[in-house]
């Protein structure tokens, strides 16, 4: 038997235990949660096989008082001794994509993005569409292609024509870029034809993750209208290894800003969805923005809701993303399009002048929030690193 | 031991052999091929079990050999006696969907079809994008909401707000579309980082359903800008229960229209894959339009490679659309809202005066296209029928 020891500061203390999908040399992926720098692998502390799954899944279905169960049980177990074979060093496991990944959509909830992108993107009209402000306007990305963190990224190839070519050419993307967000992740779904309200957020949502949703603007400038962005985005999306359970979360929930319109009913709910969560990403291993979640305008609340609204089913492990995190300052845009401005004011980089990622630039997104009695909540990091385009020949 | 008898004129006569998943009361899910008005049990005529399943996603995964090496034992074994405990009468069992949904992408690939919705949606624009000649522009649909034919469609609620409207408002969609499609599935995907190539679409396309993309033309006018079709889609979408292999297609291969400009390396290939089929829809049992898909000007090849061209992983179940399918006569246009012109020319079906789709309504497309020796193949029908939205409270 052993005792864990959690250092006071630690990210991952008693009352985080985020979940994740582990392995360790030559046994197979299995759930596992996070206390201090140790893994606690689940099915060994609670002898239950849902937890001896490659995937949350299983019990991400069990619903909400299932896991309120078991964040209370794993929080009397790892205050005490438990069994030594149960405890990992966290640098000892490689971690896996904790879900099975249902359906995949992504927002676009930052008002500072959205109006960003629409200065950049549409330089001659409104940078807000008239619905946005009505509603959390987002697209489905592609399911497959959500990896864990530590998943390299290859230079997606594409189609992208400036303004001033004659037409298209097909090739390497040449301005690779991030999107820093939350991803929110379903664990009890709604069947066809009915809706999840806004209050109900907590009974269907999971936890939280953060999110990269790389993106290759150039491709995705010649490819969106009228249907929206694909290829430009659907080449990888990565996202942290721990899951924050929604649980954990409690003392960073706050109000969005102030939402005016007021939406629609089926948007409007009594409980606080903000979410007070601060973003950091490092560009190679350099601070570059400081994004800040709680200015977002829409709640998750609202765009899980709003998936719904029509009737469309949910489904466990569903995710849904944010949409880019920024802020009102440079210095917390969540995207490089926006942190050099199309590319137009570069930034230095650990010494180099950079718009777009080169060729082995590596981003690494982390974010904390509040926790109870003065704690922080570590969500971790994602992490990716680009590899030169696969030409064919 | 019994023959099956299958009538000379059946469109499902030897040379087509459609899989598909079905049971019978109280039994369970599993794979069968249809021959004339009979249902074959593979798990029982072949002894695998990998039939024995409530998807063909597994036999898709094994390959072409493998699809070409089945097809050719089901052809030798079905023109004989078989046992009689492997056959159910085709009206006696029900059928469900086939396939395990993995990604859905719906693509845009008539120019009719693009060129309608762009006079419809955009009537002050060129109706047709600068890229639209370039790339079949698609966008990723809601997986978890594909449904077998036969399964009552709710009418969706959602925001909508007509240019007159000072705001938007939140109810039944009042403008309920059909979009007449074929669907393609994938039984053999590629790993994140390769693409796949116009010629290799034969390793990879398993077969093709009838597909119907039911839009709620109102939402989607209101939410589409800038992000594409969200939940004026993702409510639902049917496709047929049979999935005609690619190799029973051999006769119906065509060469697209004329692509000019000439697309780009990645969009080439040498092999055929335009296809002549023709779709019938039938709204409350009358023939309104038949519109065929010979005239797409985007192969299924082009669009697979398309998916794929910038690394995108591709996976068994994958189910791709390929738009509505119009023609250039109005009596050849695919979705409703071509066919009345944005409801501005009702149509007369079964007596009663149509512009979108009312209650109670019913849709049924079929297809058929070129068999071997003068005979045809058949799709067999996509049908749903209208229920009224549920309102909350």
């Amino acid at each position: 038997m052993t005792a864990l020891s959690i250092p006071g500061d630690s990210l991952f203390g008693i009352d985080n235990l985020p979940y994740g999908v582990f392995s360790t040399a030559g046994t197979d992926p299995r759930v596992g949660v996070r206390v201090g720098d140790h893994v606690v692998d689940l099915a060994k502390l609670l002898g239950e096989d849902v937890f001896a799954q490659p995937t949350l899944n299983s019990f991400m279905a069990q619903g909400r008082r299932r896991w309120a169960a078991v964040r209370a049980r794993i929080t009397e177990l790892v205050g005490g001794e438990i069994a030594a074979e149960a405890v990992v060093a966290v640098d000892d496991v490689t971690m896996h994509l904790p879900i099975a990944v249902a359906d995949y959509v992504d927002f676009y909830a930052s008002e500072n993005h959205a109006t960003n992108l629409g200065r950049l993107f549409r330089p001659d009209s409104e940078p807000l569409m008239p619905n946005w402000k009505y509603l959390p306007v987002g697209y489905h990305g592609r399911s497959s292609t959500v990896v864990v963190s530590g998943t390299d990224i290859v230079r997606p190839r594409g189609q992208r024509k400036a303004p001033a070519d004659a037409a298209p050419t097909f090739g390497p993307s040449v301005r690779l870029d991030i999107e820093a967000e939350l991803g929110f992740v379903v664990g009890v779904g709604s069947p066809m034809g009915s809706s999840i309200t806004p209050d109900e957020f907590a009974e269907h949502c999971f936890g939280v993750v953060i999110l990269n949703d790389w993106s290759a603007r150039d491709i995705q400038a010649w490819e969106y209208v009228p249907l929206g962005p694909n290829l430009g985005k659907s080449f990888a999306t990565s996202i942290s290894p721990w899951v924050v359970p929604l649980a954990a979360l409690e003392a960073a929930r706050i109000d969005t800003p102030v939402q005016d319109p007021t939406p629609l009913a089926y948007l409007r709910g009594e409980e606080k969805w903000g979410l007070d969560v601060e973003l950091e990403v490092e560009w190679n291993g350099q601070v570059v923005t400081r994004p800040p979640y709680g200015r977002m305008y829409w709640s998750p609340a609202q765009m899980l809701a709003h998936t719904t609204a029509n009737g469309a089913a949910a489904s466990t492990g569903d995710l849904f993303g944010s949409g880019t995190v920024s802020g009102p300052e440079q210095n917390q845009r969540g995207a490089f399009i926006e942190l050099t401005w199309g590319g137009a004011e570069p930034v230095t980089v650990a010494g180099e002048r950079r718009t777009f990622l080169e060729d082995g630039d590596e981003v690494a997104i982390s974010a904390t929030a509040p926790g109870p009695n003065g704690t922080r909540i570590g969500f971790g990091e994602v992490r990716g690193r680009i590899l030169p385009a696969v030409m064919p020949g």
